[in-house]
């Protein structure tokens, strides 16, 4: 979204530490994927079954895995080649040349409300209609966008970027590099009650929000405050749009959870863990270091998930769901050969009377 | 919500270009459902069976499909009848007259913070704490409400209403009579990100989304804007609150989504298709024309959904999946059968050893 | 998350209505949970599995059901025991003490755009950047935090608390006492249209929504608008975060529902109704009062749940739903059984050949 870049595929090889095959001083203007690609603009190809089509690409230099080249592959195709051990990793690279993070020049716009005991680095951004409540601190470089609501006594580390509308209630603390999406909501009271004659009374919701370095949260996703101590996102962590996270969870370092999955409270999901869209944790359940769970899944309160990959409502291993799934097709036939076993044996009774 | 009018019963048959019987003068100022229309209103009766229940009505006037009059059902009754081919499009439209879409006064309002390159058409409302960035247009008639914020690059169309806090990220387009409601977040971005040793790398996000013209987009949707190119959302499409469309999905023309389904990147949906709600789609998935999928339905990545009526998790046709039901439902049962059969197999066997 | 009181054993078990068995004069100065409690702290126990865990906890005070003391359990531990009839309740209610809620001096932020012909109570907080439309008014010590935006003529009762980024159509009524989350929405169009060739055209959506006194609303949840007439939350209902609930629902009095639960329009959910997360309700559904529906389950349209506990999709009897389950578990075995009683048949009808 930011201004294209324009470099030689040099300064392309040099950037993402590959092995340039061809004309040095090609330029390259921007990048895109396999099928539109145009010439001027460099894409990628990491597996073997797209080798074909990427010769076929327009692409004016194209990055490939280790070998690619000497294994004689494109004799006859007039590109730029860049061999690197991961290409895929190597063109996310690469986009920092061409779309540069948006930049911010540093500074409180006139119509944000910032608290005076607030402490705002001298490098961050904070955007038009924001809010920064007592005792909160934005570290350096951050970016606060326009109508992100930051309580009192927040503290969020540097180089974040804070999209618009995003909502920061008391207390909570985000490291570096968080990047927060629109409209996500951290803090918010967790769902917790007593109930008694008269109805429901809140149960004290007094704990706080902490998302560690490098977490990415998507729009709309809200992460509720933990009733005593703290709700946890752990560094590195990737949240989709729409997830919500309930009070004293713990979800631990680079677990990837897709859109609109919904976590009760006092789930733990430790490192590694990859989680699809729209799954569903009771409270109090754990998955263990690097489990995987299929989208949709239903995971009954305290139950726990070991490694593997897991599938279904309610959860359980791949296999198992796979092999219930094929029983489950052929009840027809199954129903078909009970009643054909019935009439073989009424024949044999028949006969034996 | 906005002041209601006054029109003639014969105004109102010119309105919605239908057949009065009765008096042309009686005055209506309202409209409302069978069940609860008072004097002076009017309402609508589309189906037989409610023919009856339409006659006791205390409504003004009745919308009814022609002919309804001649059949003799309304021989006692004084009422207005406004003879139509659809009543029920015709009360949507008579609606227009007695409550016209709200207007607001064109202009910006001074706590608007508006970027000198922005062009906003002279007849566009920029309501308060409203932030519109560089180089983004806003085309005539259209209103941005409070707290909308509108990032560089972004163009709106005529006669759009973007309702509070809705987020448009910057180099989104949105076409003609686009209603985006409430904190509805446009082009934050996607899901995608590489993963090596260290942790999750993002994928580069730096393509875009169009919203096409007539889309209306629910209370907290999310559209994440493409990894490379674009996501698209076709003419006329309406999708409800709180839905989640993954990085370059196509949705066609008049597609109809319900609340809290999930899109995964990559998917198209085709035009027409009618999709349910909290249904799950896995990324590159394809729903063909006219396709219609029942509300928490899950779609496996890279499956492909004819036409017709789709339902379960995952996904299979309506039929077999009643058929399948059956059979789950008739388990008990089959038990109870098998523990017969062998109890008759076991007598014989004994009789004839 | 406001600043921490300081009470005496004695001031607690006054505020509390609890018997004091120990000195008065402990000071208390916190509260937490069995497991992280420290001196100084007050905690609770209620079940009697972790009575003997209760009795190592660090904290100085303890809130115990009626009797713990006498039936000698705490002989040899130095703490102040507190008895109450509902350990957790006392302790929901002690936490008023601790952390009282937190206040805002009244009066209209300079930056909040208000209405002239709006009615603001003076003793009400009106945040930074607050939008208050024509003909609204807020109630009695009520707060409406940062970037709350409020349409036309809606009615906010007292004692509320409307966090940051709520979006409040026109028209809609909100009693007293309400809690309304970060960016939670009310009265955004229900989602109803009439097809004709042309496309979609929107059906009226012309009515209101009434949230009744001690209702509380998590981050990011929808209530829209009903089509005619109202959306109803009856009092002292709580919903967690992210919950959609369509046009002409009415949900009665203390109702809970879990996060990211869909409700399309017209559902009616009586009181006392307890519903999990994610749970689908098809249109016109009914739940009769007291029913408990577990999450993920879905409930087809016009569909009637009566009370007791409700399970899997579609939904039902949770007994009918684990038999049904341990059948589909056991599909594998009854497969084999049929093969076996296949063979033995085979056996028989050859030697009877």
């Amino acid at each position: 979204m930011s201004d294209k870049g324009r470099v030689t595929a040099a300064e392309l090889a040099e950037h993402v530490g590959g092995k340039l095959i061809g004309e040095n001083a090609v330029v390259i203007n921007g990048l895109s994927d396999l099928q539109t690609a145009i010439e001027g603009e460099v894409t990628y190809v990491e597996e073997e079954k797209f080798f074909e089509t990427a010769l076929t690409s327009l692409a004016s230099c194209l990055l490939v895995p280790e070998g690619f080249v000497a294994n004689g592959l494109p004799k006859k195709v007039h590109k730029v080649f860049i061999e690197v051990a991961r290409p895929k990793l190597a063109f996310a690279r690469a986009a920092g040349l061409f779309y540069p993070p948006k930049k911010r020049e540093p500074g409180i716009h006139p119509t944000a409300v910032v608290a005076n005991s607030a402490d705002i680095a001298l490098t961050a951004f904070v955007g038009p209609h924001v809010v920064v409540g007592e005792y909160s601190s934005v570290g350096a470089g951050s970016r606060l966008e326009a109508g992100v609501i930051v309580g009192a006594s927040v503290t969020i580390g540097d180089e974040c970027v804070i999209h618009p509308n995003a909502v920061l209630y008391d207390g909570v603390t985000i490291g570096n590099r968080v990047i927060l999406h629109a409209a996500v909501c951290l803090g918010a009271d967790g769902f917790g009650y007593v109930r008694d004659d008269m109805g429901y009374h809140k149960f004290p919701q007094i704990g706080t929000v902490v998302i560690e370095d490098d977490v990415e949260l998507g729009a709309g996703t809200c992460v509720d405050r933990a009733a005593l101590g703290r709700t946890r996102i752990g560094r590195g962590s990737k949240l989709d749009n729409l997830v919500h996270v309930g009070h004293n969870c713990d979800i631990g370092e680079r677990v990837v959870i897709a859109a609109q999955t919904g976590i009760s409270g006092s789930v733990v999901i430790e490192e590694d863990a990859v989680i699809g869209g729209q799954v569903g944790f009771g409270d109090h359940t754990r998955v263990l270091k690097g489990a995987v769970i299929g989208s949709k899944a239903g995971i009954l309160p305290g139950k726990i998930v070991r490694s593997g990959v897991w599938w279904g409502i309610p959860v359980q291993p791949l296999d198992e769901y796979k092999r219930q799934n094929a029983h489950v097709k052929r009840l027809p036939q199954m129903s078909e050969e009970l009643k054909e076993l019935r009439q073989r044996l009424q024949a044999l009774e028949d006969r034996l009377r």
